[in-house]
């Protein structure tokens, strides 16, 4: 295969606990690129930031030229997305976008590496890459996404119910200051967080999408329902999402009762799951020993008793890894191995 | 009504964390005793407990002569009330008992106060307690019984799919001591739980019932079903339960989704909600908000879209006082309230 010239990078938002992922991951993985940028908000331009022993200065990111650059990592929150976005695709580049901004875009592919590259068109030939932005998953629903999608091929996905517990840090470094701060002194006031963290579980992650209390989801259990419908291309799948943030730094888990159309046991799940990527199964998967690590993990897998072919099963995975920066990274890696 | 004589208490564990609350209740409810002796294992036996401004020494349960004890309230472990209770009670006393020793046999009624209450028989007759015991259901099944009975009554419960967030206290003083040391050293070693518990959540309460992983429920599980069953009397009541041990000091939560035989709505569930006692309606029911409340705080309440008649909830409770003590005082006072 003909060796093409290494891309030149760009990573938008680069300054928050995301963009300190990234940055790790480019690095660690020996990401093969020709150049690197980091921006970020004016209010961050100007710093310094490290890169394989040197350093490099943060741009503003509505300022910055993008000419020459061919992929872009945005992870710098909806409202940048949605005005920076289509600037720098139209200068060429192709937009790896981590927030909510386009998810749902029907141009715009929402993609998981190891469930739905397909979406991405033919890579050889550069994608199908309409808009030229494909978007990250929210980090919840990646996390459940990737053991979920190889036992929906199995024995096809009809309806779930999960609970989530969520990490402070899926808040950014003002969720993560926000606990340690309340560990130190539980008087401290929540400002990120409904109620308290430290030592408690607060059952609402973001907003309530209506006014209203009674009845209400939040944005973050609609995320969960409408990217789980379109990663696995089940448009209509009952969904059931209780969104709960927990005192946890790093690591998302999620308790997910699955029913599917045809019988699986628990036992070929295990089986299925053994041999998935992306995946590990574990005996006890837990938010703590998920850190840093690149794999979902998956345990507690059990009969869901309650309807015909079910399974209850418990999944952990790093948030600000595969739940975020990582799944950007593996996105633009398809765009190189190739 | 004739006064009666007020009755002579035991407390048989009331050196550990649900004896501790026990105490604090007897005296803060004022219950109208006799006589109160405190009891624990020989390890405690005489050390001095407060009581009302006096000192009370505690004596050794199994040395100890229960003649003229009318309630005997256990918080001692299923084998020690698997060998103490009917002693207890064949000396005359009603024991009600707070391990799980009891629970599931079929002459032992398993007592919610607000719930079943009619399982005591005719209490103005003495009561219809067979074995003389009456078992306190464990604390997580007590937290999801008082909202889901006034709702069940509604509705018909028909299925239930409960993840839960339990508290470090359920495991007692060395759960709370293991929470806090390792929130100072994250290194300290996991002794009682499975896996690190502070900034951590782990997918597993108590044992395994089998000895494998794979497909394994825990007894944690096994008691949340078959308590659930034994209380709203619904003997096959379908249930997948996923019990998960969350860096919390105390109070439990449970995420529900309870489908129905009959339509019920959030907002009428909301309605029968308000008027159920021993339950508070709250915007966001959470563990520190719920310690040292008596009441069962709810919230959430949403559609479950995934089912025709499905309920969403979030249920919180204190797990030492109406999880455990509490309810056990409340039963105590069913045949004193006459």
């Amino acid at each position: 295969m003909a060796k093409k010239k290494s891309p030149n990078i760009a990573v938008v938002g680069a300054t928050g606990k995301v963009g300190e992922v990234m940055r790790e991951l480019l690095a660690s993985r020996n990401f093969p690129l020709s150049d690197i940028r980091f921006m970020a908000s004016a209010r961050s331009a100007g710093k310094e930031l490290e890169w394989n022993g040197t350093k490099i200065v943060v741009e503003d990111a509505k300022e910055a030229d993008f000419s020459g650059v061919d992929i872009a990592i945005f992870s710098a929150g909806a409202t940048t997305s949605r005005n920076l976005a289509p600037v720098v695709a139209s200068a060429g580049a192709i937009v790896i976008d981590n927030s909510s901004a386009w998810r749902m875009d029907d141009e715009v592919p929402l993609v998981v590496a190891e469930v739905n590259p397909h979406t991405l068109g033919d890579i050889e030939k550069g994608g199908d890459i309409k808009k030229g932005i494909i978007a990250n998953p929210n980090c919840t629903t990646m996390v459940g996404m990737v053991p979920l999608k190889p036992l929906h091929q199995k024995a096809t996905l009809k309806r779930m119910v999960v609970s989530t517990y969520q990490a402070v840090s899926g808040a950014g470094y003002a969720g993560v200051e926000e606990l340690m701060a309340q560990i130190e002194d539980a008087s401290s006031p929540p400002k990120v967080f409904d109620a308290q963290i430290a030592l408690n579980v607060v059952p609402k992650c973001g907003d309530y999408l209506e006014g209203e209390t009674i009845g209400a989801e939040t944005i973050e259990e609609k995320k969960l329902t409408d990217e789980t419908r379109k990663i696995l291309e089940i448009p209509d799948l009952p969904v059931s999402a209780t969104c709960v943030r927990v005192g946890v730094d790093t690591g998302h888990s999620l308790s997910i009762n699955a029913e599917f159309e045809n019988a699986i046991s628990p036992e070929e799940a295990v089986e299925i799951l053994n041999q998935a990527p992306g995946v590990v199964v574990e005996d006890l998967p837990n938010p703590i020993q998920s850190q840093n690590v690149d794999g979902v993990s998956v345990g507690r897998i059990r009969k869901d008793p309650t309807v015909p072919n079910g399974l209850a099963l418990f999944v952990v995975g790093d948030n600000l890894r595969k739940g975020a920066a990582l799944n950007a990274i593996q996105i633009a890696e398809l765009f190189i191995n190739r």
